[in-house]
């Protein structure tokens, strides 16, 4: 048994506070859940007609390893058409959620003991990952007073030979912010392979979406259609790599994973299919939930001393309820049957905070920061 | 880059085959696979229905890290009904497709350069797997001689103290031989840890089905709805694993995966409702199969000096013919039309060998061995 590693190995905090929750609500607790990352929508008609032609097609063999030619080139020439960089369906490919193609970028570039680093707060999986593959994790803080924005001097300072890989994830879980442009041209000069983790690309409602591809040719894309397409459960997402590294990530592919699921890969052509105008209602409801939590949680007193202005999240400063996040989380939980995530999950720097998830419906939003005015009233 | 550990990796020569084949066929020329290890034939209605409902009412979002909880305790019963063994649903751990299960029990069982014992000839992906993560392959020959069989005294005399796991595939691919019970009750007296590849469970035409777990409680075990079910597009596969790694495994999936696709999963509880009549259709369907396969190969002058008894492969000495099958295979694809796997794909040992499948139907079977006894009368 590889106990070293197996005990290294940190579980998501938020999964106590999820069983937690389940617990509660067996016992016939009302919970609402801020807690979890995951759109709740219904997928869109097209998605659902497109799997369900497949699956009545028996389109639901092996694909290539690459995966489907056609879905390829759409997102190719949907990453010309959106951001003016030249993607061929060749560079692209498709894999068994963004956690594959994270794990195949990492493993095509790090070899046992290189150094990976890691911008904090980041998701939690990443330091696991880099952990599970023989790397060792340096972190790069960031924080609220800057908006969360990268301090590119000092990242500069930061980065020594040893580092092989810097993830950034842009728009980021937690924090909700996008990195401005001249981070992402800055990063683009720094002599390191960038892996960019773009599984929130499109959920922004104040700047356009961007992507690494525009400032660093040679950068490693992760993307998926989990979150914008609150595909979650279909798990596929891909990568688009630089030419150099295509056969190498087949190879890899097909021994690790042989091909991402296929009727998932039929439906994601449904849904780059989807209307401009379908989008942009989907992107309107989100607009409307991020204005209706910001204001509500500065309204009860939570202090955000910067803008969260994409993906689905708001990074909170609890300390002044709190020097444990997580027991913070427990107690809001079983006070007033409200799940957060605690701030642990993504990095040790932010235990006094807590990450709200506005990716529920908005009345299951406004339940749930009515939960969270209660507390704060009635147990701090 | 990694570029060691990519050039170590080697392709499949069996995509060389699949590779030029294509290039034919858009040339016009008609080929016929019997290269691939994938059942061609339409999943059971209660797979799609399920699969469709779980679309229609938005059951489509992240299963919990362990899969869903009805579907693990399927598998447990049955488990327990088919061969009498104690599983628990707590043991039970769905993952994407059973390479991510062999995944999983590699990482959770080696560590850097620990030693992984491979029987030959092997599933291809074996020895790029260990490779990728860092492990050291040993290999135990088996011959068409013995009927694949695995000589136990050999073997006990081959482990030495350095190897950690012993991967064993019973039935397997490429030869479709299962091992006789008295082999798997000695490999449950060695000291070391075995992961049992049951992929091919249930495909068996002369004995009884079996599991390691019979003759060995903490047999990691390996299964699967890809070929049993036909569902090899769906990704879907499971891991039975011992009450002290389940915890470990769990956080591994959870970093790595986050979960099994949802729909595959709701379809695998449609699957396991197949009436015991449908299923009997199935296998006679294979039964026919199998022995027109390997009469007609006989009466071709291809020597088949043991029984394959399940799955559905036959793995034929072609040494009459070549010393080389990757050419010989390059040559009756050319020459005829036939598509078929070289022996080198699963071991060094096995180059002027040929793997038949006859997972299509009987009538593209037909075809093809039409075809391979022109190319033997025309063409050596």
């Amino acid at each position: 048994m590889n106990n070293k590693l197996l005990s290294l190995i940190k579980p998501f905090y938020v999964m106590e506070i999820l069983e937690k929750a389940q617990e509660l609500e067996k016992g016939g607790k009302n919970i609402t859940h801020l807690e979890i990352g995951e759109p709740t929508y219904k997928v869109h008609e097209l998605i659902r007609r497109h799997a369900k032609l497949s699956i009545n097609k028996g389109k639901d063999k092996y694909s290539s390893s690459l995966g489907l030619l056609s879905l390829r080139k759409k997102i190719a020439d949907r990453y010309k058409a959106k951001f003016g960089v030249e993607v061929s369906e060749n560079e692209v490919i498709l894999t068994t959620g963004s956690s594959a193609a994270l794990i195949l970028a990492l493993i095509s570039l790090i070899k046992n003991k290189d150094q990976v680093v890691l911008v904090e707060p980041y998701y939690p999986c990443y330091p696991q990952l880099i952990k599970i593959l023989g790397g060792k994790v340096r972190v790069f803080k960031t924080h609220a007073k800057d908006g969360y924005q990268i301090d590119t001097n000092k990242l500069k300072k930061f980065i020594n030979k040893e580092d092989k890989v810097l993830i950034i994830n842009s728009p980021s879980n937690p924090t909700g912010v996008s990195q401005k442009d001249d981070v992402l041209s800055f990063l683009s000069t720094l002599k390191i392979n960038i892996i960019s983790d773009e599984i929130y690309q499109g959920l922004s409602y104040i700047h356009s979406p961007d992507t690494m591809l525009k400032y660093k040719s040679d950068a490693i894309i992760i993307n998926g259609f989990s979150k914008f397409y609150s595909m979650t459960g279909w798990r596929l997402g891909y990568l688009i790599v630089p030419k150099n590294l295509i056969r190498g990530v087949q190879k890899l592919h097909q021994n690790m994973y042989i091909c991402a699921p296929t009727i998932s890969q039929n439906a994601a052509i449904g849904a780059l299919s989807i209307s401009d105008n379908d989008i942009n209602k989907m992107l309107d409801g989100y607009k409307k939930k991020r204005e209706y939590m910001i204001s509500n949680l500065i309204d009860m007193g939570i202090s955000l001393p910067y803008i969260p202005d994409s993906a689905f999240y708001v990074f909170a400063d609890m300390s002044k309820f709190t020097n444990d996040s997580l027991s913070l989380s427990m107690d809001i939980l079983e006070s007033v049957g409200l799940g957060v995530a605690p701030g642990i999950d993504f990095g040790p720097s932010f235990k006094k905070y807590v990450r709200f998830s506005y990716s529920s419906s908005l009345k299951n939003i406004q339940i749930g920061l009515d939960k969270m005015r209660e507390y704060i009233k009635e147990y701090t």
